[in-house]
């Protein structure tokens, strides 16, 4: 079976800006061609599109403005990890014979209709995922005698890296103290512990080893890949201090791969909200329960870009069905040594976290040079 | 690579009744679990959702309600042929390796957001699909000069078929004069010539060659894939009297396959409106151009089933997201000789053809046993 590898990206800015899916989609893949050589739309054997809009049909409206006639076309939704499940979709096209590239092109609009959990009866009115996230952080902090200092070092952290990065919402460094202060949305949780929703595309081009050369002379495989869906109600989640879907999916994603967290150089964590980092990194075993974080800021006071060196969530924004897709351009850029000011030195593996709804569904990419 | 099997399916009465998504997806998957030898939930690896209801995360809801933690879930929309695209993804997931059983549902309600074309604004206020339909209807009449009697002829086979289909909504015999008298809706069609919008849901199970035989005595093998998309916007269609999206998916689902027209013992088109179903045999190789409805005439005359015997969407009814399900489904029957009073005699090769938005994307599946 051909090993598959990403051979080319494109992104828009992410802003607040009022522009209509359709056009998002379109700029990120217009990126994507810009910086890709001999890349001819003829080639291209499947277009998926990533996304929550309520907007139908994308996939071949985005092929139609882009000149390209594929034979595979369809939409991917699974919420906040829709764009890692285009790529697996896209990786299996590929495996399969169906298709020898693929294009991935993942877009959300800031009032995208994914932001608020309709189907869970449970939570009453609080359908918001702060909701969630603040149960989240209250159980990790009280379990691990965490502060809510410790945890707004993730924000301070991934504000600082977004300054790094041109495509990031945020562009300002933030203190402890500025997250502190922020507005208290609930008991546990302030502003700038959260991520923001906005308008934002990510483009990404996946091929068959047979023919990635003809696209970039540094490819970067697929080497691992891990998914679990353990619900869909964060209710039903047998615990609220790690992420048992995520821990899963990592498991299947080093074993697939023949990794381990140790040899991972930089990676992409679902920092949706503050808390979301350290479980994420106790949960995939980067860290002993409770101590994610320790490397936190261990990372943040050596001035160690490896965790989330664009930003991450928090800092990046979340356009969410072009987050997994931004976060593996990320660890492509890392692995390419093309990552500018968040080059991470040495950067030889690569991992990349995407979940959905309290953890209720996680995929975990592990990506080599 | 392994195979791929069709191994179990379930389905709910296609009507106009007002039932919830979440609870369509489920009925279905039910009856598939019920009439499905020593299917567990733990076996299942991924579940893939067809649907274009804006309602979000539903396989996750789909797997908590049936008690399944899959590897792999996610939706897949496509308009009209989102059911065909998922069961493709579930047989790459399969062929890659990525998954051993995949559960697929697809369903749709009747008031579904899928049925209005929003993005094509060459169409000015004519959004509905009835417009495409009556520009195809009087391109094809003009060309091979036929008239709305012809025509309706389709209409006439397809509800005379659905009375042996148990879950049609329609459930009685209407004749060619009914068909040119029921309600004028555009110069070119009456009611009677087009699929009606419904409920209804459809399940199917597909698993690698190594594990089939577990659920059943007689798994159905996808022998042959083909899929195209010309364009998103009708406008773009380089004809109206014939369907190049279904004749390039039919070309490569015969060639993946190494079977040819004259071999299908029993076909699935995708009737949305009567002139569809000729103009698919016409561009699949079955009839030299414009003769597509010399051999519904002579299907019906002879009472040979093999065109649409659960009486095609005019007959069934057309809920978008289980319609290419359903399809499946039926070929499946047929082929394992389980069609009751709709069997079509001595069936080994089976076709479906599913497709969208005026066959701007076409998926045409062999299937045999």
């Amino acid at each position: 079976m051909p090993k598959v590898a990403i051979v080319g990206y494109g992104r828009t800015k992410f802003s607040t800006d009022d522009i209509k899916i359709e056009s998002v989609l379109l700029q990120a893949t217009k990126n994507l061609f810009d910086s890709t050589s001999n890349l001819s739309q003829k080639d291209i054997g499947a277009v998926l599109v990533s996304t929550n809009s309520n907007s139908k049909y994308l996939s071949p409206i985005l092929s139609e403005m882009a000149g390209i006639q594929p034979k595979i076309s369809h939409s991917v939704e699974s919420l906040c990890n829709s764009g890692t499940n285009a790529i697996v979709a896209a990786y299996s096209y590929i495996v399969s014979g169906l298709a020898e590239l693929v294009l991935i092109s993942g877009a959300e609009r800031y009032d995208s209709p994914g932001q608020i959990l309709e189907w869970d009866n449970l939570r009453g009115k609080f359908k918001h995922p702060i909701f969630w996230a603040s149960i989240f952080s209250k159980s990790y902090k009280r379990k691990y005698s965490l502060t809510d200092e410790d945890l707004a070092l993730v924000s301070v952290k991934n504000h600082k890296q977004s300054i790094n990065n041109p495509n990031a919402i945020s562009q300002k460094a933030v203190s402890i103290e500025d997250v502190l202060n922020s507005k208290k949305l609930t008991e546990d949780l302030r502003l700038l512990d959260c991520s923001r929703p906005c308008t934002g595309g990510a483009s990404i081009l996946l091929a068959s080893e047979n023919i990635c050369n003809k696209f970039t002379p540094n490819p970067i495989w697929i080497t691992g890949i891990g998914q679990k869906t353990t619900s869909a109600s964060f209710t039903k989640n047998s615990t609220f201090d790690n992420m048992e879907s995520t821990k899963y999916a990592a498991q299947s994603a080093f074993q697939m791969s023949q990794q381990k967290p140790e040899n991972v150089d930089v990676m992409e964590i679902h920092d949706a909200f503050s808390v979301c980092e350290p479980m994420a990194l106790d949960s995939m075993g980067f860290t002993a329960p409770g101590k994610g974080i320790e490397l936190v800021k261990e990372t943040y006071f050596s001035e160690d870009f490896k965790i989330n060196p664009r930003g991450g969530l928090i800092g990046s924004g979340h356009p969410l069905g072009a987050t997994g897709i931004s976060q593996t351009i990320e660890i492509t850029q890392q692995l390419q040594s093309q990552a500018d000011k968040r080059q991470v030195d040495h950067a030889k593996v690569g991992l990349v976290h995407n979940m959905s709804a309290a953890a209720t569904s996680s995929t975990v990419l592990v990506l080599e040079k």
